[in-house]
């Protein structure tokens, strides 16, 4: 605009002062990074009023992190491939807005705020190259996947939602094992949790929740709203001593979870919860499918000082 | 034979008291049963006098674990997967005898005696069926590791024979993992095992050690004798305070690996070796390359009252 018209300040000459925020852990597997990038991104392009609209917009935050091209969109997103050697045609596109398909919620499960051992995009470098199994995923697994995934979104069928989100997980971190040397960014709670929701699914006999690991031990469950009190009856049940739940639920809600799997479940499962579960848990994560970066009239910097509040 | 003499005594009529023995753990992922059904099928064929020869027995051993096929033979063996549909040609065959090569030790940490959660063959049959990576690992990855790793045991090359081993575990962890449900059967200490023997190659610039993990979390590490002190520096001063140590070496040999490491090598590691590792280990069992089933005329049966011992 500035070239438009010479009597506005000439943005483009002018120093920024960004101060960002998260309230999420860093560097631990949680996709911190692809907010952050995405919210910088969508923040220079709304000052500079750059006409890019999300997916341009999507190549340039993929560069600061991989997953940060999907975070420009709300709703349920993909991150396409592309087909250029050097990937600059990689970019995310969004598959759904959030009001097709409002009632998925998740519940994540930190297992673990630690610093990862393996920085993610250093990760999958070394997936790509060493991985024998690699080039079968992303050739043969992903692409028939990604179709069903889509169908699966558009129908709003959560069961099978559900098992391609379990079954790409595993698959994805197969071809971490299946590095040299091994890239592990499941841990044994991690599998734990694996196996818990695989007892809820299988007590219901439907795929009531589906789990997801990125790249580190924490786990993101799925589910449908109207199926939170059959799968909190067990999960609040194991993680009730985690904090996180009082931002959602009142006490009366949570009571009620742990009255329907002590009066109605607990007798007729096969096995005993593992108690000390919740031990390696540091905290519950409760939210939502939700829109994409969204603009605040709310400052972190103090406009006095120009520095951070 | 009684078949071609009358007069001799009708053996096949008999009915046997078979007593066995195992000095190792069982269902723990250590091949009890592989030893346990080879030396039952090689007992009763030798009784018979049998005129099958070890690749035929191996059929036979292999229906009650598969894995006991390979224990027909001794020194370095092959399990063929055959081609018929039923598997009913799969068989082991011997690549080399232990003189050829008797330089290899093993050192097995045996991480959890518990009993599995999944049985190996009911957890390969869920691969089989469900790992959308298995037919790339069963087509494409095994048939090349195999001719690669026959041609690194005929030449006696330890660091790609270590190389393949290492890859081919990481292989077929990874296809359990993408099996639905996921099968985990390396746990936490697996890992920090792989992960201490990526330090030791690391360190001397060369796979002095390899690890492979069977259907459970313990670790077979093996060696060359040549290496024994350069590894053990490291390997003892992790784990001297395991059980098992003394049966293969004196108190001096054992001081010598702890002055190795804390007079040469620490003080040029990046990183500190894991204090509590050994706290998840509970024996290491030194072995080495070894001949095949053995006769004996010990006895584990009571002349006088044909009851064990």
């Amino acid at each position: 605009m500035e070239v438009q018209d010479p009597s506005l300040p000439p943005f483009s000459k002018w120093k920024l002062h960004i101060v960002s925020e998260n309230n999420f852990p860093t560097a631990a597997g949680l996709a911190s990074s692809a907010a952050g990038f995405a919210a910088l991104v969508m923040a220079v392009a709304r000052l500079y009023q750059l006409p890019q609209d999300e997916s341009e917009l999507s190549k340039i935050a993929r560069k600061g992190s991989g997953s940060a091209c999907r975070s420009l969109y709300g709703g349920y997103v993909a991150w396409e491939m592309g087909e250029l050697e050097d990937g600059s045609d990689s970019k995310a596109s969004q598959i759904a807005d959030v009001d097709h398909w409002p009632e998925i919620k998740a519940a994540i499960l930190v297992v673990s705020a630690d610093k990862k051992d393996t920085p993610s995009t250093s990760g999958m470098q070394l997936t790509v190259n060493s991985s024998d199994l690699f080039q079968q995923r992303i050739q043969n697994v992903v692409p028939n996947r990604y179709e069903e995934m889509t169908k699966a979104i558009i129908d709003k069928d959560f069961p099978k939602f559900a098992e391609l989100t379990m079954k790409d997980s595993n698959s994805f971190h197969a071809t971490c094992l299946d590095s040299f040397p091994p890239i592990f960014y499941m841990n044994d709670t991690s599998k734990k949790i694996v196996k818990l929701c695989h007892l809820i699914n299988e007590y219901y006999k439907e795929n009531i929740v589906a789990y997801t690991f990125d790249a580190g031990p924490n786990a993101v469950l799925y589910y449908l709203a109207e199926n939170e009190t059959r799968l909190f009856a067990f999960i609040y049940t194991v993680f009730q001593n985690n904090n996180g739940w009082e931002v959602k639920y009142t006490r009366k809600q949570l009571d009620e979870f742990l009255a329907k799997f002590s009066t109605c479940i607990k007798d007729n499962l096969a096995c005993n919860l593992d108690d000390d579960l919740h031990k390696c848990v540091t905290r519950v994560i409760l939210t939502s499918v939700g829109p994409g970066p969204q603009l605040t009239e709310d400052s972190l910097i103090n406009p006095e000082t120009g520095l951070p509040k």
